[in-house]
């Protein structure tokens, strides 16, 4: 007999409801689906019983620490397969799950609409009389009283007719669905974990800047101060989320100098990522930025512009950082009596020494990385940008992630992950709230369309949340250092539309800054990782006013703040690429056609999917380049494209559907 | 601090090795996966850790009930895919999981061999002195030795070339990869279920006949002897299984007449499936087919021929079964003292009481229920075919056949669902062996391509066993009603060659009865179920010897004894159906051709996939036609088939490859 209940069966061997493939669902339910707090989850399960018996089907969900669920009903939508949605107000932690039962109210209300015999239905009729009289008694008071009348009058007889128009009474069956019998209902084994988080986490727009070169005059370190003096700049370009790489005192032991060269001279400043010398580790600042007063000011006044300060995390430590001396036990030493330092042979890192995560005391290493977080939490940064965090161990991650978000649901946590796609996932999956992508070295229209497909369309949609760069201080790609300024051009329209979270290393990027290193290599030359840089922000080919203007773009259009709309459309033109993005709730379709040859002009027909975009194919719609203030009228799925990349490597239109209201003066709404 | 493991999380912290998406699952290892007994278990997961450290994985098995893992090491596959196989030798439940540790030992090795410092080696020798001589403390004395020896070795110094040599020794490295230190080891969280049958789950033949029309003369009601006298003509077509549908007394209230009529007359037998009588219920024998006695001798004499008998498990009762009276609340009483008769308004089928499996003696009835089974297991009945399933409450069969199996993994269980996808997979995870399907109604190739494919490859593979039939009782299908003897010999070459479980209802079948009761019916007219029939075996035109040599073929041929190898291959003519079975491990490759039009020859080009069927493309190769014994030589990939429904529909070739031993003297193997 089954009261064991083991693996979920049910402990009644009453149940008759059977619940499966219950979906959205990460790894059966061992993490998380991620949400944003405006976002609709749709659950789906397959539910059914023996025989041909009527089912009801609920979603329902609570708080992670609240006792009560909430539910929805769910409806049948073809092969067993049933569904339901709701949205979650607040950021946190959730819990949901799915309810079937056997309802014999509805099950002998169905069968009453079939019954032809008279004999059958007197009887049929006090069958139902008794399921309403349990009705009655699950009822409030108000509601007990009308079902026990219903009840009476169907077993006080009558012709066929009367019986049928009393029994299939439509109102009075939908007050009895109100008082269900659960007492055999199914509920499925596992509470599903769900993660709500704040809008920004789904939508946000990022600018990499480090803040030691700041200063408007060249050769002086930059400060928090002249951070400040920027944000104007920051958000004028539409940014709301400004990254600083670490601002923590660099290490002098085994110090970098310019362009990585071993042996740094007296004036060279070192790599922010080698944190920690005798001015402090994590949690101190760098003094030459200024102080943590200056620093709260900066996340102050940023407030104001609307703008969040992101800092990063990087869990690794300089030679001469503190906790070397004062936790030992946190690293690695080898038999000459030196600290393990990072190398994966024969590179040698020796001016990085990694924490060991398989120390004996790992709960304090724990404990203390973890209050890196949050001492920066209590300086009002709810943005980390974490730096490599596939070389520390995963289930630091999940503990530190949950901890954090459990105090703090409003933290938010990039993953700088750009490692194999399965550590990629995995790091999502045990939290990160956004995550790096390919998108640096996809480059073809081929390229582009499988890998956003996956990533928009992919089982990692639901926990996976790419936010796209098209460079950062470690990467400058082959494509923006030979395709000039058209390539920048493109390279960020198609960041801008594709993905609702990206982001920029500035102002590397709108000064088309792109020499490297050495040929070959992807790093920067003079790279800002190891010298101080002074950068003319009001030169005139700057591409601030592009960048500001699809920020903008952005903002005013709903349909790019999401990713899961994403759809290619076919061209006849392998240059030309073509995507829609589509908020239905809010009416706003964006259609982007980028040029990915940056050198020559490209034209090509494209095919639009109409019926997606909410276009009539009996009228003609206007096409509004929001990049240009052009607008053209196009009609049916097929039309003509062509752009020059030396002028702008892209449409990203507005689709102006024919109003449908006569008295609409504008026929396009 | 992660203590708690929750949600599998590993318990302690310093754990760094990850397990993700293991393979194969059914539902998250919520229900088990199946194989028989010589039937590899590929194991597949995703495995990995933070950093570069060197990974090692074993796949690891055991019985259900013994408390030792075996295990196997797997391989990496790419992209953090690890692979292991194992197969296991007894029928049982048994348990199956992933470990995975970083292992610092072949991290080592690993970073040893690219060292090019001396300085760094002479370190790093000491360092995998120190490991080697961890691995020796875990080694049995004799391996302990040699171990601390090399240790001491590489200890000792040296130049690069020594200590590189000293430190990368193969068999030393072999003999220290015995003695990982699992300390750290993580391990899948769900011990996976897998249940091994015996090899006829997945290879079987059944015939299934009605003992009571088995009579030689007309007009009387047949027996076991009877039975016992056709085994061996059931032998000589070749099958393995012999069904009978219900042997039990047949209920004498509401019974059925000829072509289910209501209102029998005194002559009339009923429908077998109406069970229980004042004789006894389903542990009683009809007293016309004969004695309990008799019955035992046919399955003795059954198993001299190889084959096997299975009974029909049919849980429902006749009015007049004695669970009516004895166990009164086993069933749904209405309100006019009468006990409620299946229906489905406006239809009523008063003759049939099913139970119901919401009463409060819901235990007491599980337990009879499952009695029936083991009554007849006592019996020598290894195989039961269960009646709809579907229409009984879904726990009963997972306890039922789980607490069975336990007892009797021998036995084997065929549910007979014809109804929805999702309940005929949802009963086939809760254990059946078999499952009926929809080849009844797939005619066309896209429609068999579809579906086979969908069996074969799609995500039920792993617990859904097809056992297709081109016939049963209550299934005459238009296909044979109109195509006549092609249609026969076609549908029965499909059944046997696209699924390693098939069946017919004969002899109808090979005697080509195709009258429907009426017109759109696929009900058979004086059908079997209601009345006593005579069958004339020996009619010249019997499909007998097809059928004999279909099963020989299957036989003959591993490839044709399991259904995972299967692959349509392109055809230029939709009425030809062409595809492949192979059993690569015993060298055998089988490749069908089916007309599917029963009126008109066809002939067209097909395309083989020559490398799946490994034939080498340069060499001609000899398809040898195992219906007619006709050989033809065939070249490269497109060769030309033509085929006559008025003769034989098909070809079931054998595929003999070019022999590669020159010594050989017949050319193709």
């Amino acid at each position: 007999m089954p009261e064991r209940g083991k693996n979920g069966a049910p402990v009644d061997g009453r149940v008759r409801a059977v619940i499966d493939a219950v979906f959205p669902a990460v790894d059966g339910g061992r993490f998380a689906v991620k949400r944003a707090c405006d976002e609709l989850l749709v659950v789906e399960a397959d539910c059914f019983t023996d025989g041909h018996d009527a089912l009801r089907v609920v979603a329902r969900w609570r708080a992670e620490d609240a006792p009560a669920w909430q539910e929805t009903e769910m409806t049948h939508v073809g092969n067993d397969r049933w569904r339901g949605a709701f949205t979650v107000d607040n950021p946190g932690r959730y819990r949901y799950t799915v309810t079937a039962w056997v309802d014999h109210f509805l099950t002998w209300r169905n069968e009453f609409a079939r019954r032809e015999d008279l004999g059958d239905m007197v009887i049929a009729a006090q069958v139902g009389a008794g399921l309403i009289r349990e009705a009655a008694e699950r009822a409030r008071a108000a509601d007990r009283k009308r079902l026990d009348e219903w009840a009476h009058r169907l077993t006080t007889g009558g012709d066929a007719v009367t019986l049928r128009t009393v029994a299939l009474d439509d109102e009075l069956a939908q007050l009895a669905a109100r008082y269900p019998d659960l007492a055999l209902a199914a509920t499925w084994p596992a509470d599903m974990p769900l993660v709500v988080d704040r809008m920004r986490a789904r939508y946000s727009t990022w600018y990499e800047m480090f803040p030691r070169s700041s200063a408007p005059e060249p050769g002086r370190h930059g400060t928090f101060h002249d951070c400040e003096a920027l944000l104007a700049y920051v958000a004028e370009l539409g940014f709301d989320v400004l990254y600083l790489p670490p601002i923590h005192p660099v290490g002098r032991g085994m110090r970098k100098g310019k362009n990585n060269t071993l042996g740094a001279g007296p004036d060279d400043v070192g790599s922010p990522w080698a944190i920690g010398a005798a001015e402090g580790g994590h949690k101190a600042v760098h003094p030459a930025l200024g102080t943590i007063g200056d620093f709260r000011g900066l996340v102050a006044t940023a407030h104001e512009y609307g703008i969040e300060i992101a800092l990063d995390i990087a869990l690794q430590c300089a030679p001469d950082h503190p906790y070397v001396k004062e936790h030992p036990q946190w690293f690695r030493w080898r038999p000459d009596g030196r600290v393990q330092y990072a190398e994966n042979p024969p590179k040698r890192y020796q001016d990085i020494y990694p924490f060991n995560f398989e120390g004996d005391d790992w709960r304090a290493l724990w404990q203390e990385l973890k209050s890196v977080m949050d001492f920066w939490i209590g300086e009002g940064v709810k943005i980390f940008r974490v730096d490599n965090p596939h070389t520390k161990t995963f289930a630091f991650w999940e503990w530190a992630i949950a901890e954090i978000k459990g105090a703090h649901p409003e933290v938010i946590f990039l993953a700088e992950a750009f490692t194999r796609p399965k550590v990629m996932h995995r790091l999502a999956k045990l939290g990160f709230t956004q995550s790096y992508t390919y998108f640096a070295w996809r480059n073809t229209r081929h390229e582009l369309t499988e890998y956003f497909t996956e990533l928009a369309h992919g089982s990692g949609r639901e926990y996976f949340r790419p936010n796209v760069w098209p460079n950062t201080p470690d990467i400058l790609t082959e494509a923006l250092q030979f395709g000039g300024r058209p390539a920048f051009m493109a390279r960020l329209v198609l960041a801008a539309t594709l993905a609702a979270s990206y982001g920029i290393y500035g102002p590397a990027y709108e000064l088309m800054e792109n020499t490297p290193r050495e040929s070959g290599s992807e790093e920067y030359l003079d790279s800002e990782k190891y010298e101080l840089r002074h950068w003319d922000r009001e030169r005139p080919d700057s591409l601030r006013a592009f960048v500001a203007l699809l920020n903008r773009i952005r903002r005013e259009n709903p349909a790019l703040q999401s990713d899961r709309s994403l759809r290619f459309f076919p061209t006849d033109n392998e240059q030309l690429i073509c995507y829609a993005k589509i908020d239905q709730a809010r009416d706003n379709a964006i259609v982007t056609v980028v040029n990915l040859d940056p050198k020559n002009t490209h034209a090509g027909w494209v095919d639009l999917d109409l019926a997606a975009l909410g276009i009539d194919a009996q009228h003609p719609y206007q096409m509004h380049d929001l990049l240009t203030g052009a607008r053209y009228l196009w009609e049916g799925a097929r039309n003509f494209v062509q752009l020059d990349p030396a002028r702008v490597p892209a449409h990203v239109f507005g689709v102006r559907r024919r109003a449908h209201r006569e008295q609409d003066f504008d026929y396009f709404a």
